[in-house]
């Protein structure tokens, strides 16, 4: 792996041996997880599981299984970084990082056997998400972005992450998880927006940003997120040249309501829309 | 493979002999249609080619290209059967059998880069569905009923399609590929079922017909479809278990209203909604 110094997300404060361990923590607790979630996604242990246990729930199951497996690899290469995840309480840390886990983002979509769910892995200091890894393990698609780093790696091979430029709004693929998005006046903003663009689609969950990292779509505006469903989205999406904010244009690192978008001039001109509401 | 006499899908105008062939058929275009839509899915091709030439579409070079490809394979192999493509005019036959193609289903999810857009194959008499194929190329999962197969072959091995039983309506997971399902009163149809379901999804194409029949989720509802759009999810839902009419009961094989479902029960009760629109 090579790394540019002339990245516009290289982060001068590590040397290239801490760039490589930490993508390679990050590489290891995406395997770890990847192993326990296929083991209950769509899987046969779910079905016996269920069936010997009233009120088993396998998507409880696989989010506890997949987050305390990557806690235990974080833990073990890099002890004095903290750990925030949805699962479990916090671990505090001494680095001045934390890593930052969703087991599963999109539940729904596990539950429902759709391919589009993803297990969510960021580094963050105080201030922005220096590293996040989108990880679809039943298709085995992993998306990076980060320390000089936007990158996938599939079942086709392994490509470059950039967005793409010079859409306009007009012309713009725009996504959501739920047509419902947030409250209702998030609603309303929403469908303001998406009345504006070429294509909406819906139902994609943390797969939307890895897309428009992947320079396929355009947008993808969502309410109501936390601190991590959306902080390995926004380095990736950083990392391959695109723009994460709120809806007013500021920072959105603890969650909140989230507008992604490729280019500059796309980003300008839904916020023109959604910063009214 | 083994096929069942007993099988309900069993068709006993078929020798062993002939079966075998139209599977071979069936995966011989499959694969001949991966093959084509994987050079332009995501693909920098598509780029170059956009670049190269004003008002060049990728979707529909690569859905003709597609559809040529299967038409190639199936009339070189089984020149006596009729072939019905949603690209090209149709070619009689004098066996009485026809092959439906759909050689891209969810163009919008293609050009959106999703995984969830299908290759949809299927040979149909005048009264049924015999088999049929839905192919996700990006994934490399391929579901086929009919015939006495009801199969997936994906990434992950082989498995055995059957659709789940006895989930009630209110615990049921439906899915549809837009919120505005056909018309205004088709979509209020589709909304007064969903809001009587534990889960509504979007934007799967015809992946969701693919999840009921692997026993994923219980109910689709679409309307305005095409024979080819739902022909080969007829037959690979019936191989199932599963049971796909219009929103009245009755056959669907030349499209409209599409309802599909896991479970007579859940048949029954989504029709007493749907039925009075």
């Amino acid at each position: 792996m090579v790394f540019s110094e002339t990245s516009p997300v290289f982060n001068s404060r590590f040397d290239e041996a801490e760039r490589a361990e930490i993508i390679a923590t990050a590489e290891a607790a995406a395997d770890a997880a990847r192993e326990i979630t296929l083991k209950y996604f769509r899987g046969s242990e779910l079905d016996t599981a269920s069936k010997l246990s009233e009120g088993f729930d396998p998507v409880t199951v696989a989010d506890r299984g997949s987050e305390q497996a990557m806690r235990a690899v974080i833990a073990a290469r890099r002890p004095h970084d903290a750990i925030l995840g949805e699962e479990f309480p916090s671990k505090p840390g001494t680095s001045g990082l934390t890593w930052v886990l969703d087991p599963i983002d999109g539940t729904r979509g596990f539950i429902s056997g759709t391919p589009t769910w993803g297990v969510l892995i960021a580094l963050r200091d105080a201030q922005s998400a220096l590293y996040g890894v989108i990880d679809q393990p039943y298709i085995g698609e992993r998306f990076s972005g980060g320390l000089g780093r936007a990158e996938l790696d599939g079942p086709h091979g392994t490509r470059k992450l950039a967005v793409r430029q010079g859409v306009p709004l007009d012309q713009a693929v725009i996504f959501s998880t739920f047509p419902e998005v947030g409250g209702e006046s998030e609603g309303k903003a929403f469908h303001d927006l998406a009345g504006r663009c070429k294509l909406t689609r819906y139902g994609m969950d943390c797969y939307a940003y890895a897309l428009l990292a992947a320079g396929q779509i355009d947008l993808v505006v969502e309410a109501g997120l936390q601190s991590y469903d959306i902080l390995a989205p926004i380095a990736v999406i950083e990392a391959a040249g695109g723009i994460v904010t709120d809806w007013q244009g500021g920072p959105v690192l603890e969650g909140g309501r989230v507008l992604a978008a490729a280019s500059k001039e796309l980003h300008d001109a839904a916020l023109a829309v959604l910063s009214d509401y």
